[in-house]
This record gives structure tokens, C-alpha cells and sequence, in this order.
């Protein structure tokens, strides 16, 4: 279905691949007034600090000892995740659900600390007799795509808010991010060629609130989480060839109890531009001014710029964009030039109001300048990179 | 002398490798009242137009048709280029010198446009029968490096300064960057080990201003550069295992002739923290002040952070910073706290008052964040880098 070339493939791959293995979970009761009380797990409890953030968008996180607090579950990895695009997009898409809830002017970020490596990896297992918690389908032997089970669950995260109260932080809630496989890819024998096996939405979507349920009983034994409110945001993934990673489907919470009982539908989508294989584009304004956009850039140097982008959409209105901008320079002064004059055309062509980041870096991936616009700003901020 | 390790060396090579491949020259008589006007070179005169920078510190430069103009030496390189911040210093610290000659707010840059591609191979190469032009010494046949005749001459740049004039453009001055090296690296048989010749201060500032005066006197003879400015600066390339580039030595100019006659010398100098192998640092202070700032950051995830800094000094002040953060993140949230973390460090440690910048990147050498202080911000501009 996708026809990009290798080069724009591997640079948002690149771009994006941060290491991230993923994370893992917790339930419950939104219940404002009373959180829970967070001691800090280190030996010294009075130099627990945050990292004072120096931007009204950023939550300040807990800094213990001079060390962050990281997550309970840091460095877990489901070995089949497919797409490098939904390993970001799943946690920042996440953050900015959580941003909505929990302001950063308020709430204090903390990594998720009560679903630890242990559980984060037996409960995204499947189901066996080795494995009772496994939260995944049990293997029913079969190599078949259309017969076998597939693995369903691909990611599990948990963020904790908390609010300072005495030498230690009270816990506010905690949001759960469960992420489900649209196609789950495998092989017959190791080594061998990849197959896949479909997964229908309706019956993700029923596997994910089966399973946010489970979750969500296991997490309210924890004594901490007994009366914390705990949100859920379920994540379906994207294909593994993609551009762009999947998106949200639907949330909940329980304030308290052991069962999520409203599910909100979220109607949001993630795009990339062009539209290739003429897929009609999500917004045919955006595509068109996407294309007036990359036509006047591509051509500013003797040889062709690559220009793609990916979109961000809810409820059918453009809400954000990243543009990956790969070309040959030969000098700092043709950077310089070339950032001014793709801010200019952005200006003139791209939506605004919106977050617009556009990375420009060169053919072998290396970064070198980058513009940025936040919705309330009317300029751009440029920034070529530098090196003495 | 250098015990970086790997990372941090493929960090900033790979950050700095900008598919650079230096370029060439020109030269001579400052009048202010009397430029040439350039005429595009391409087939619409009308079509011409400019960047339309947006940053008050970034020159306008030409545009042609939507076509950057670009330099007629593009794409010139020296197979033998020693190090890569070499080839980024060199031209940015060109740039410096130029906004303080050519104020950004009243002059557009051209890429050179006098010294073509031809030109600059010839002119780079040994002077032979086959190249009677050669600015770089004979082969005396000679392969022992005390014997031989290294070569000198490295680089060589030109950047036009012109305003605008009804359909086109005013050549109003013009700079030659000439950059020479410190050790000549030599095989004495294709794909045999690396030989050294190092070139003594001296006698490689005699041979730059030799060769300046040369090239000065070819410039003249083109008839459009009769009567322009022609400033020179001459730089001396760092060591090929060094972390950082060389920097300028002197400069000079004439306002009209063929002989630069005063010599001014720049007292410039680019240094890495942490400072090595017991080496005194330029500044103390700044040195026990970077040190600070990396003890407090490094530990702050249980892996440790690779954090080096480059600084620029002109006579014995740092003028500018920029840092390289290497560590391993396992998600997003971590990669915002330590950015945040990192800016208000930065705020308590480094130097005010000066350009400063913090590249924050995984292992893998993907760049994940940034952090950004104009010399007369207060704040720090961070940016964490995105994806859908």
C-alpha cells in the first residue's frame, strides 16, 4: 500500500526510534480529596525534589537524590512490536489525554510505580500454565492465520499523578494506556517469513474491555490504589508498515470499584502526506495545502527534497503535524537558507493554529536545523544546529 | 592525547557530518558606494527573490526561480579533510566574522558565484605541469614526513554580500575563507596506514598569506571584481582526533589592488570539556562550572549520561557553548523531565550572556530533544521532538 522510498522510511524511523520498550499498568477511583500517600522509594526521604519545569506545557517530575524516579516497569519490550511510530505515539498521545485531566500546573508527573517489570511482562504474555496472569490469548496450537490466536495486547503504561503534601507526594490517579494489535505478526519457525493474522476492530475492541477489567480488579488489590481514581485509554496500533502510528479508540475510569462501566469513544486518526495510491485524503484542504507546501520546497535545490508528513486528526479537524524534510547540503549557509525559506512557505501554506514541528536533516539522517510553531504563536522558531 | 570514548566521538561527527565538501575563493577592494551588480544567472530575471529571513541574525539570500542560487564551487571536496568540525567551524565562524562586516539587516548572501567548481579543484591541488594553477606546494617525490611537501592549503570559501538593485543585485563586498592545515595526513601507498607532516605555525601562516595575495591578484582579473571589497580570513584546521575544529587565525582585507597588505590578527580558540589526560583549561571557572553541571546531570537515570561540551573562546572569553547529551531513554516522559532537568541545570551552572546549546540524543544517535539560549534571552527554549 505505501509507495515512500527507503530513505524517507528509515528517517522517520530513525527519528523516532528512541528505545522505548513499554510499560506497563494500574486501575481506579477518581476520588479528589483523597489521594494516596507516595513515599519516594529511596534511603534519603527529605531530598526527594522535581524538575521544576520551565514550560507551563510540561509536568514536573520527581527527582530523588539527584535521580529521576523512574518507571516500576522501565525497559520491558514486547518483542513483536510492529511499528516504531506507535511505540511514540502511543505514550505522547497518551500525555496529552493526561494534560487535559491532570494540568501540569497542578499535578506532578510520576513514572508508573506500582506495575512492575515482572507484571508488566507476565500479564502481556499469553495465557498458560506457566503463565496463569498472562493477559493475552492462550496459544491454541494452530500456525494458521485465520485459525490461530492471535497476541491481542502489545503495550501496557502506567502514569502516576501525584501532588507534594509534607516530605513525600500524595497520589491523585493513575491512567493506564493499553495498547491492542490491529494485525499480529509472527512466524511459523524461527527465522522463517513473516505472517499475519487480522484482527477485527469490534473484536480488539471487546478484548481490550474485557481486559481493562482484569487490569483493573488487579490493581485495586494493591492497598495504595484501593480508592485512587484510575483512568484507562486504549491505543489500537497501526500497520507495520506505516508511517504513523495507530491512535486512541476509547477511554474510561472508575473513580472506584473494580469495574470500568462507560466506555467514551475517541474519534482521532493519524495521517500521512501525500496521499499515496490515490487514497482519498482525510481533509482535502490539508492535502492540497500540504502539497503547495512541499512543491515550493522540493525544488529550491538543484537536487529533490524528500517531504512527507504526518497528521494528526480529531474529530475530523486537523489538530497537528510533523513534517520530515531530507535533503543533500553542501553548506551551513545552504541550511540556513533553506530553514528560512521553508518557514516562509509553511507560513504561507500550512494550517494554523495548530503544533507544527518540521525536521530538515540530511540524506545520511543526520539533524540539522528544525522549525517549530506552537498554536498560539504567530511566527516560527527556527534553530540551525550548531558546532564550533 | 584524546580518551573520549567511541559514543561520544560518533555523536559529534555524526551530528556535525554535514555532507560538507569545502569550496572556494576570490578577493579584494572595499567601496562602498561603487558594487557591481550581479546579474541571475538563470533565465528569468524577474523571477528573483530573496529568503525572507525571520530571524533578524540570518542573512536574506538569493532565490531564483524557486531555485536557491547556489554557490558555483558547490559539491568541491577535499578527499583529504581532516575532521569534521573542521568543515562546520570554518564556515560558520566565517559567518560570524561576516555579520559583524555585512549587517544582516542591510545585506542579502550570495553564495559565492566567482570561483566555480574548475577553479577550486585546481587551485586546491598541488601545483604541477598538468596543474600550472596549483596553489598547494610541488611533490617533491619525496613520502618521508619530514621531507616531503605537505599540503597546506585545505579549504577554500567564497560568500557574496550584495543589495538589491531594481531586477538584481549590487555586488557590494566579498570574503574569502582560506583555511590551512596544521598536519598534513598522508598514505604512502593507496589504502596503506597514515602518515603525518606536521605544519609549524609559521611556515603555514607565511604560506596562507603567500597564497592569499595569489588568489587575491587572480580575483582582480575578473572584471566584475575589479573594484569590490574583498575580505579574507584564514583559519587553521584542528588535529583529525580532535573534538572540535580548528579556528581563525588573521585576517585582512583590500578595498581595491592585489595585495593585502595588514595582517590582523584573531586571537580564537575551541576547546572540549571535560578537559583530559591532566590538560590545563583555558578557563578554570568555566571548566569547574561544565563540570558542575555534568556531575548533576549524568546520574539522573540509573545508565549514565555522555556529556561533552564545545566552547568557543575569542581573546580568552567564552562567546559560546554547545553540549552533547548522550544516554539511553526508555520513553518519552523520561526523555521531557531530563530535557527540563538539563535547561534548569544549565540556568544554576553555564555561562550567561552567551549562545548556548544543548543537543540531547539516544544511544543510537537519534536527537530527541534540544535546549536553546540566545545571549540575550533570560530563558531557555527546549524542545522535545515528535512524532504521530
Amino acid at each position: 500500500m505505501k509507495s515512500y522510498n527507503n530513505i524517507q522510511k528509515l528517517f522517520l524511523i530513525s527519528t523516532i526510534c528512541t528505545l522505548f520498550f513499554c510499560t506497563l499498568t494500574a486501575c481506579v477511583s477518581r476520588n479528589e480529596s483523597q489521594g494516596t500517600k507516595v513515599t519516594p522509594k529511596s534511603n534519603s526521604s527529605n531530598s526527594s525534589t522535581t524538575t521544576d519545569t520551565v514550560s507551563s506545557n510540561l509536568y514536573d517530575s520527581i527527582i530523588h537524590n539527584g535521580r529521576y524516579q523512574v518507571s516500576a516497569q522501565r525497559g520491558v519490550s514486547v518483542s513483536n512490536t510492529n511499528n516504531m511510530s506507535d511505540l511514540m505515539g502511543f505514550e505522547s498521545g497518551l500525555l496529552n489525554y493526561e494534560r487535559k485531566i491532570f494540568s501540569p500546573e497542578k499535578y506532578i508527573f510520576q513514572e508508573g510505580q506500582n506495575i512492575s517489570k515482572e507484571l508488566a511482562i507476565s500479564w502481556l504474555g499469553r495465557k498458560s500454565k506457566d503463565n496463569p496472569q498472562g493477559l493475552n490469548p492462550v496459544d491454541n496450537g494452530s500456525k494458521d492465520p485465520n485459525k490461530r490466536n492471535p497476541l491481542v495486547l502489545q503495550q501496557i503504561l502506567e502514569h502516576d499523578f501525584v501532588t507534594k503534601k509534607g516530605n513525600g507526594y500524595n497520589l491523585e490517579g493513575i491512567v493506564i494506556g493499553l495498547s491492542i494489535n490491529s494485525t499480529d505478526y509472527y512466524q511459523k519457525e524461527q527465522y522463517g517469513p513473516t505472517f499475519k493474522t487480522d484482527i477485527k476492530n469490534s473484536a480488539g475492541d471487546k478484548y481490550a474491555k474485557e481486559s481493562a477489567n482484569i487490569i483493573l480488579t488487579r490493581l485495586r488489590k494493591i492497598q495504595s490504589l484501593k480508592n485512587v481514581p484510575i483512568y484507562l485509554y486504549v491505543y489500537r496500533e497501526g500497520e507495520e508498515d506505516s508511517l504513523v502510528g495507530g491512535n486512541f479508540i476509547f477511554s474510561s475510569k472508575a473513580d472506584q470499584g473494580d469495574k470500568f462501566t462507560n466506555w467514551t469513544n475517541i474519534n482521532e486518526k493519524n495521517v500521512v502526506y501525500p496521499v499515496t495510491n490515490n487514497d482519498l485524503p482525510v481533509s482535502q484542504k490539508d492535502s492540497d495545502d500540504f502539497n503547495n507546501f512541499k512543491n515550493n520546497i522540493q525544488n529550491f535545490f538543484p537536487n529533490i527534497a524528500g517531504v512527507i508528513a504526518q497528521a494528526h486528526y480529531e474529530s475530523g479537524l486537523i489538530k497537528g503535524m510533523v513534517i520530515k524534510i531530507t535533503t543533500q547540503f553542501y553548506s551551513i549557509t545552504e541550511i540556513s537558507s533553506f530553514t528560512q525559506y521553508c518557514a516562509n512557505q509553511a507560513n504561507q501554506n500550512l494550517p494554523k493554529g495548530i503544533p507544527l514541528e518540521i525536521d530538515i536533516q540530511s540524506a545520511n539522517g543526520t539533524m540539522l536545523s528544525f522549525i517549530s510553531r506552537n498554536p498560539t504563536d504567530t511566527g516560527f522558531y527556527t534553530h540551525v544546529f550548531s558546532s564550533y
